[in-house]
């Protein structure tokens, strides 16, 4: 996401836990969260969102280790480089957690001499960050990423890139909310030479830029000014990153500035600019980008097309709205050349699942899914002994026939408290045992739920031989529950 | 596992990367690995495979942040606390990546005064072990963990985590391979006290009773000298530790030894394992269990059952059979309240997964598992510009359809080459325009990979108005791969 800012450290922070009394502080870390029930389920249903879609365009899951050897993360990602999460050094390798997971797909690349690959990965990275957790900024945080790499012809498997992520976001039901600045490395580099930035400041000078989302133009304007630039300079930048809108409207105000097109990165730029536009029509994206030359990114290792997915969110405190940015990614030609071995191109994506996840969240969408236990409740009514080893002989039966089932864990259980463990647990069906019905070879099978006097209200005895086809067969005319998700 | 000993500290560790001339090192972290490809699939059969068990018996994931405070791990491990993986003091909580799953959820249990959960969870874990590769050791490796937190009746939790692990090995194809061994940690106490350890060593000398898996008799009493005991109490532990077979045998040993007997806590673990007699059988798993007393566990936290799966491996030196531990788990009712909290049973099992892979793997199971990339390869036969925009817009109506579908990036590639392309990827549909066709608003379905002379070889041209229903209706008319399987 490339947004983080300042090294948190704050009161309190530091203390070696311990409030007394030799108890042990019940906190998990700053930044770090659990995930269990409706949310888990919503987390879960973004991650089968998205992997639907790498998958849908060919894409293999790759999974790295969360660490990695620090010398594989140094120099990878400018400024930011000071959220990495160090191990500590407990007398063998010198490691660190990963940032993103563009560095150890890099990695593997150049580990395994692999030519060409489409990969997606859905894992946790980790950032030193200051946390936000209103605004799903954690210093634990998942990513799900696509990448392209080999060698291709220009543009095109960008465009792909884009297509991904409008049907992501159509797919999640943000298609309306969202739109994709992007730019262009090269563009943006020339056009710093153009206004006058030395070569060894572009990249700080880039950084700054990266902020303009954020801070108004003045404070930009002062951190290039302490970063070296004359005031003239300053302003030049300021002058061209301004400019916004449709691709065809930005290439056409370049290609309009003779001053600009002299300069041969600008040029090259624009020439894949262009492609983009035929590209991006055929793809039915065109609508939902925007060329943006005040969109920079924060880390180092980007080459050509970089881009931003932003969204209008309320703000919390003012009731305006803000820009968020929940998916980033763009084009790394030189990264996997760094590890000594044979440059393959890249161009990738990457979705910061939890704000995603916090935007529908507040849109309510965790709250239409219900964990659901076990599909059959197991219960006795009176018998010998709470009939605990009959129960026991069904739920073998049932478990047998792949039918997810469960009962109560107590010898004696009164029948009000199975029912009520089968209702919390969002359980549909019982099937409950008697002492005279067992005898007779025979159990009951009762939807759970259905309003007094409905013709199935008491449910139906079946043949215990045949339980688990009766059973099944209940579970596939049961009144549609379209809120509730099965965890599997 | 409980299985790590001693410390691992190599030459050529603990140097810092950089082998010279400025490029990076190229490797992953020692005891790491990548997944990816066949072997992805098959760790991915054996998650789905042990999430389906789980769900089946009605429990919900969890999923916990990979490092926790280290205060939360300190004091869980007895003497495999040396392998814990700590973060370096970078100005805030001091932490440590977790150790095993069960922490983090008693954790979370506590937190959250959760009184009653059937929870799972498959994640990585962390070791500062010696890494054995072969044989499935990793310093990162994953858990698959399914525990039952509650009050409920005596052993029938219990009960159903051995009928889970025996659903599990079935499902797997493992179940004649597996047994599994169980203890009860009442009757391995009470009897150390009876052969006469005081109570302070007791824990230890569990520690190096652990140890008689793998090292002999004379090994272990060494150790047990050395930790302080008489050679007169070591050899009452030799003869005790001897014994294993069916439930009722031991139970009868131990019911006819009236100097044990006389031990309160023999008294009460072997009440409870007379209660597993008969749950054991109505859950159809009696003949997969050796009640085996030298079974001790290393882990402080267990306070009843203690159980470990076994297998029969072939050695890859000797020709001869070794025993390995692939799961392992127990009752631990005391760990949620070292929290401060209300105290809440626990029992449960930890799969180790890389393990169980590096077996299925080795009966050639990775083998039978194909990575497919898209169902459908579009390709251009000839044509203006390699009709490189009409392959972009068949690409979005099949996207648009929900088909999975893939084209090969480049402006004007050539036939074979796109032929090459979706047989690497084992892809099985190809749709292929021609200019006289597109003209005609008709395009080409053909199945790949047919036989020559197969009357269906040339494949057959339809409307491109009714592309996607077409292109699904070939998709279920394909020749069955039953050795492929989709990433997804």
């Amino acid at each position: 996401m490339g947004d983080a800012k300042g090294i948190s450290k704050e009161k309190g922070e530091g203390k070696k836990g311990g409030q007394g009394g030799g108890k042990t502080a019940l906190k998990i870390p700053k930044g770090t969260r659990d995930w269990f029930g409706p949310e888990a389920l919503l987390r879960d249903k973004i991650f089968s969102t998205l992997g639907d879609i790498f998958s849908r365009h060919g894409a293999v899951p790759l999974d790295t280790p969360v660490f990695e050897l620090k010398d594989i993360l140094s120099g990878k990602y400018g400024e930011d480089s000071k959220l990495i999460y160090d191990l500590a050094d407990q007398g063998g390798e010198i490691c660190a957690l990963r940032y993103d997971l563009t560095v150890p797909f890099a990695r593997w690349l150049a580990m395994n001499s692999v030519q060409q690959v489409k990969r997606y990965h859905i894992a946790k990275v980790y950032r030193r960050d200051q946390p936000a957790i209103a605004r799903g900024r954690m210093r634990e945080f998942y990513q799900c990423d696509f990448d392209i790499a080999g060698e291709y012809d220009p543009m095109i498997p960008d465009a792909e890139i884009l297509r991904i992520i409008v049907e992501a976001f159509t797919a999640l039901g943000l298609r309306e909310e969202v739109t994709i600045k992007i730019n262009h490395r090269k563009i943006l580099d020339g056009l710093f030479t153009v206004a006058g930035v030395p070569d060894d400041k572009i990249r700080t000078i880039s950084s700054a830029v990266d902020k303009l989302d954020k801070s108004p133009w003045e404070e930009v304007k002062k951190e290039m000014l302490e970063k070296g630039l004359t005031e003239e300079i300053a302003d030049q930048i300021g002058k061209f990153t301004k400019h916004n809108g449709s691709l065809e409207k930005i290439i056409d105000i370049l290609r309009n500035d003779e001053k600009a097109l002299k300069n041969d990165k600008v040029k090259q730029g624009l020439d894949d600019m262009e492609k983009l536009v035929a590209y991006t029509q055929e793809f039915g994206i065109s609508d939902k980008i925007s060329f943006d030359l005040a969109l920079a990114r924060g880390l180092d290792y980007y080459t050509g097309v970089i881009y931003e997915v932003v969204i209008e969110l309320p703000s919390e405190k003012s009731g305006d709205t803000r820009i968020g940015s929940i998916a980033a990614g763009g084009r790394y030609d030189n990264l996997v050349g760094m590890y000594g071995k044979k440059q393959i191109p890249c161009v990738g994506i990457s979705f910061g699942v939890d704000r995603i996840f916090t935007i529908l969240q507040k849109k309510h969408e965790a709250e239409k899914l219900k964990p659901r236990g076990a599909d059959v409740f197991i219960m006795a009514f009176g018998g010998k002994n709470g009939l605990l080893l009959p129960r026991m002989a069904i739920a073998r039966t049932l478990w047998d026939g792949g039918v997810r089932a469960e009962f109560l864990a107590k010898a004696k259980p009164k029948l009000p408290q199975q029912f009520k463990a089968a209702e919390d647990k969002n359980i549909p069906v019982a099937v409950i045992l008697g002492e005279d019905e067992l005898a007779a070879g025979k159990v009951r099978i009762k939807i759970l739920g259905l309003p007094d006097g409905h013709p199935d209200k008491d449910g139906r005895l079946v043949e215990r031989d045949n339980l688990v086809e009766e059973v099944k067969k209940t579970l596939t005319e049961l009144p549609t529950q379209s809120t509730v998700v099965v965890n599997q």
